[in-house]
């Protein structure tokens, strides 16, 4: 079925999910007219708390995802699941892709969840989240639930518009350097040890509260919690929300939330706007691109004289 | 010690490594000065394999990179390290970085190796690390190893413009789904299951070819081998080392191949333009931006408007 811009900004509001799902799709594909949409639904969102989760690939952030929207809905909130899934970039697709996104626990039935991909660049597939997430905002969701796999930087820029982010560490995955290392360690507002029934779970733990206390927080500052959780009973989710809904409280009060708020706003300006300039770049350029690059290959050129050349044809 | 760019021009194909390293820093910080040293540069490189090296935090990827540099110097090469680092984009800055970036085996000894990070956005990580390769090439480095922490689209970005990507994966770090998940089936060119004398490791290479058969690759395209490993006593480095030359005298006379780089050469040019745009949108604009933050957060503004009105000031 097909909606026309007119028609979603007047559906999307309304809460009505198969004009929500088509603008998602539209985002994703980048199309033009998602942009016109996204900003009349702008000013009528800002109403939903935003959760990121992130974590290693196999650390259960599926399944206590779902859980966390279940307890939500049972008690009578609306949730909606964004699961993010770094998409290939040579093919423009993830192999097997859609029969892996059905696999989600039992638990998340009749929760409002999508997948999101892009074709397009990094950067692309934060932006395709932040459009999705203030949509899904406007339709009247009470919760948004980011989950993206992975604890790369292109993970944390997807979540890093979130208001809580929730980092999901297991037992056995590599010690805690390695969680610096990729740097989740300053991202995190609430820490999940989730398969905390297996061994190892309490030294991550201890780990973990060594690790904080090195970085000494400043005075006034969030101090993240750390939950033990085992996502497939359900054990030590309500505790995980109860510390999602502290920060929550938290960020209203607090003034550096302000501030990083605020930070956070302005590079989605600035991204947005890179963005656009840079489908312009490309769209007006295709065919000297090419045959630049030809001239690079053989070393006649550099990227740097034709990248140069290519911002001067503006 | 300072060095003019002029200098740097001078002294970086010489292989002297300390202006080597110099400009490196140079580019990790993205001085201006830079790019002019590095136009200058790329003509005189093209000559380096370049290596990349990605996979899990925790598979063993440093030891394993250590050992290939190892045994190509003893084989009269010159090998070079770039380890590259997704940095926390909130603090800029790794915690405890530098102390963990010394932590590496002791075959290291002797082998030039950088650690990298940046400041800057995500796109700016894979830059710095193409500039960094193109410059070790025009320093008259054999061989440049680009070695990724994770498995995101970030982590992809860094290591693309390698010619051989190898693909670290190892028994219990999750299963082969989440490889797919994470896009990492698609690019690799050579697969090493490392840590190869754990459980599971033969269940891993047998996930991978069943994997690799569901893909169907295309008559005369690369099928990937898949090697197993131990990195620590160097267990299957020699026949991993051969599949990736192998793979080198592939790429020489595939057409595939040419229009692979002949793809990711626009690309970085293309990138190389965007960064630039980019720089000057926000070096003229930062207190606009400001301005018009606020006025998103308080919702009279939408984001999508208040980066076209900072394009059209452009």
């Amino acid at each position: 079925m097909h909606f026309s811009p007119r028609e979603l900004i007047e559906r999307v509001p309304k809460h009505d999910l198969r004009a929500a799902a088509r603008l998602i799709t539209q985002i994703e594909n980048n199309e033009p007219s998602a942009r016109e949409v996204l900003g009349a639904l702008y000013r009528a969102a800002g109403r939903a708390r935003i959760i990121g989760v992130t974590g290693s690939p196999g650390a259960g952030k599926s399944t206590l995802v779902d859980q966390l929207a279940a307890d939500l809905n049972a008690a009578g909130k609306k949730a909606a699941i964004i699961a993010v899934d770094p998409t290939s970039p040579f093919t423009g697709g993830a192999v097997l892709g859609d029969r892996i996104r059905m696999a989600r626990s039992e638990s998340a039935e009749g929760i409002f969840i999508r997948s999101m991909a892009t074709r397009g660049s990094l950067g692309g597939l934060a932006r395709a989240t932040n459009d999705a997430v203030c949509e899904l905002d406007a339709a009247g969701f009470d919760v948004v639930l980011v989950e993206t796999v992975g604890v790369g930087q292109a993970e944390v820029d997807v979540v890093r518009t979130a208001e809580t982010i929730v980092v999901v560490l297991v037992p056995g995955m590599g010690d805690s350097v390695q969680a610096i290392k990729a740097g989740i360690l300053e991202i995190a507002d609430v820490f999940a040890v989730n398969k905390a029934d297996r061994p190892g779970a309490d030294l991550v733990q201890k780990d973990l509260r060594i690790l904080l206390t090195l970085t000494e927080p400043e005075e006034g500052s969030w101090k993240p919690p750390i939950v033990a959780t085992i996502a497939t009973s359900g054990e030590g989710c309500a505790e995980l929300a109860d510390e999602i809904s502290r920060h929550g409280a938290w960020l209203r009060d607090s003034k550096s939330a302000h501030d990083r708020k605020l930070r956070v706003m302005e590079e989605t300006i600035i991204s947005l706007a890179r963005e656009e300039l840079y489908d312009r770049v490309e769209a007006k350029s295709r065919k000297d691109v090419e045959k630049m690059a030809r001239q690079c290959l053989a070393r006649k050129l550099d990227p740097y004289s034709a990248a140069e050349k290519l911002i001067s044809k503006q």
